[in-house]
């Protein structure tokens, strides 16, 4: 049988990556997949590039709508990114009648019902691993391998870029702005690092893994959105000293009420498995009701890493391509019309989940009482407090200290108004750090 | 469409999850699958224990072979265990055209050819998630998640009721048989744990691991089997103290000549993700060529785990039944006429990888310069001596003491006569005792 053709739009790091895994490994693949998978035209803006990058032998154009129209291509990898251009090609490869591979979680984490939509219709896989947790086959598991699964919740570390920032702080104890800039010195944060950063990029991922853990549509609007811009190198400290690390975790829960989907740094305990991926790495926790807690490591980007994943949506498109939709696996895990339509997602008040809080109070009798007095009242369970001796804080003779309060579970909206009154008090004499904590387990 | 009609073939553990979980979840499960998947049909010798777990609506039998008779049934679950009855049974169920699910590695790692030809002859599918670490999904992993790259090693932590045993040992100080007692009491180890301790039960789920990364043959009798029985307390202090943990490990890797397939206590250094997998947790770290290191965690045995990896295999058949040969995931991951029937399991000598070494020895000058002499000239490289006061080992006044030695990566054989070598010098006092030592990097 020849091989499936397979188009590729924009050949970047991750493009090259997925053209040269497919050629270093084409026998094994083939051997796997029962057919060869040859990457035959590739186009990307920069032609010159794009020559070099796959020599000769593969056609090359400018134009990524010359891929989509030839007829000779079964399968279109999108690797260009963004919303913009990205979904126009993706749309009409589509109605094209080919499959498409992409990693652009941007795309799919707010668009996805639209593109989900037109694929089925149209009787196209649109597959994603990549788009999740690098190679790490964290798609295939959540679809597939937790099948006999109500999934209870999901923690991840699902940005490299964060991980390694706050690994870095952590180590050697210096602030975000300074670790940033070495991290752009050496690659692992880009020249804007804003998406990843502000955990945009993290929440675009743990949209997609509510939607398929939970039978949701993806709904990035109404993720809770929170980066590590803020985070201080102290709380990194103190939260050590308590027997926690720091993490951006993108989370996502099944709640009484409806779905959590949150990104934001989080103290995790110390003796977590996730509490110990450091650097770049990335790592999943999914919580099963049959299965109970599993992980899920490995690298969540770079060029052959996420070739992997690519490529592996590959093998599984051409043992699918001609398969009816009953026996391919649903975009989002659920069949379209076994959606959850009625599980909203909530808003942050009605969050559950505990709480790291940072005080700086004056350093006299009575603040502590009067600080876990007004927690009390609201409802609000202490699980540790750490107070510190003035003059390690502020130097000798401080009259100011730090108060740190763990909470046991809370419903966000009370720690809302409590914080609020907290603020209030004179005693209380810088904004309050708040840190959730996710227990895990 | 009426529902998949699946017959249980044994309700012990895993078949009253198996069943508790399909009808707990059904709903959702019918969702992913697409159509209702329906336990109907349950033969177990003890009909009464049968009866019990399954309640009415379910037909209980004692004779197995009524179930592969029954025309309604379209999957057989065999969780029969063992290599008689069950494999007579999973090859009548075969030829009467049913689909094959099972938890039994036993079976599959020493007659899986025979079982997969007769499969694969017979156009149904044979699938076994549960067969390799419980609810992880390794196996879809390693067959389909990975697909893209060149495995290069598969190490993994594959038997809880070991691990169990090896983290008490090291949490308390323990030696092997005051904690095996233990792990009997709380049910982390069966009254003949023979399988577990020996290292057999992790070689059977190696043996499959391997055939699926490499492409060869189950040769389960290849395998180099070695368990914990020997492990002494002190060796995991001294490990401890070199900034290693000790595993029992399943190990197979793609060498120059051949493929690596053994199960051994290993030193794994503590800062891996591994090394601190503890108690009856299982964790595989799969190194792909582009992937890089993935490592898939969760509980390895259990009822509701294993029944979650039963289940998603009852998923995926219930996709692709209707499916042909190549739209199926081969049952080895390569295609069976693509098998590396060239590549053999290297016998242990052949093997490559580094060691830890203590020698009691008589504490007199002269004798590490002896014995590190004696490993030069064998071509060993040393990596790391640690050696004991006398008297911290042998308590006041002693003239014997320990030489703990840690190798670079050499070829076993060279070790072995090494330490034949060393073993007949007069001032090394006891038998040597030889760990290895996997680097994971």
């Amino acid at each position: 049988m020849k091989p499936i053709q397979v188009g590729l739009l924009g050949i970047g790091t991750v493009g090259s990556g997925t053209f040269n895994v497919l050629k270093r490994n084409q026998e094994e693949i083939k051997r796997r997949a029962g057919r060869g998978i040859e990457i035959t035209m590739v186009a990307d803006l920069d032609t010159e590039r794009a020559k070099a990058a796959v020599g000769e032998g593969v056609q090359v154009v400018s134009d990524a709508r010359a891929v989509i129209a030839n007829p000779d291509i079964d399968i279109v990898i999108e690797l260009i990114g963004g919303y913009g251009i990205a979904k126009q090609l993706v749309m009409e490869a589509i109605a094209a009648g080919k499959h498409v591979v992409t990693a652009n979680k941007a795309l799919l984490a707010v668009h996805g019902t639209e593109i989900f939509e037109a694929a089925q219709k149209k009787g196209v896989m649109v597959a994603f691993e990549a788009a999740v947790a690098g190679g790490i086959p964290i798609i295939k598991a959540l679809r597939e391998g937790l099948t006999a699964n109500s999934i209870q919740w999901i923690a991840g570390i699902i940005n490299g870029t964060t991980n390694f920032i706050l690994s870095e702080m952590r180590d050697k104890g210096l602030d975000f702005g300074t670790v940033l800039k070495e991290a752009q010195r050496l690659g692992y944060a880009e020249a804007d690092p804003t998406f990843d950063i502000e955990g945009v990029d993290a929440a675009h991922k743990v949209t997609l893994m509510s939607a398929i853990a939970f039978g949701i549509p993806v709904q990035f609007s109404k993720a809770h959105v929170e980066g590590i811009t803020k985070l201080a190198a102290q709380d990194i400290k103190y939260a050590e000293q308590l027997g926690y690390r720091i993490k951006l975790l993108g989370v996502t829960k099944r709640a009484k009420n409806g779905i959590e989907l949150r990104v934001h740094p989080s103290l995790v305990p110390a003796k977590r498995l996730l509490a110990n991926v450091e650097g770049a790495m990335n790592a999943v926790v999914v919580h099963g009701d049959a299965v109970g807690t599993t992980l899920y490591y490995g690298k969540g980007a770079g060029s052959e890493p996420t070739a992997s994943a690519v490529i592996a949506d590959l093998v599984d498109i051409t043992r699918l391509h001609t398969a009816d939709s009953a026996q391919r696996v649903p975009h989002l895990a659920f069949h379209p019309n076994a959606m959850n339509d009625h599980l909203d997602v909530l808003p942050m008040r009605e969050v559950v989940t505990s709480y790291y809080l940072r005080l700086r109070v004056a350093d006299e009798a009575g603040v502590l009482a009067k600080v876990t007095g007004l927690l009390a009242n609201a409802g609000i369970s202490i699980d540790a407090v750490l107070q510190r001796e003035a003059d390690e804080v502020g130097g000798e003779g401080s009259t100011q200290t730090d108060l740190i309060i763990l909470t046991h579970d809370t419903l966000e909206g009370t720690v809302d108004d409590a914080l609020a009154e907290l603020q209030a008090l004179p005693t209380v004499l810088a904004p309050i750090v708040r840190i959730r904590k996710e227990e895990l387990s």
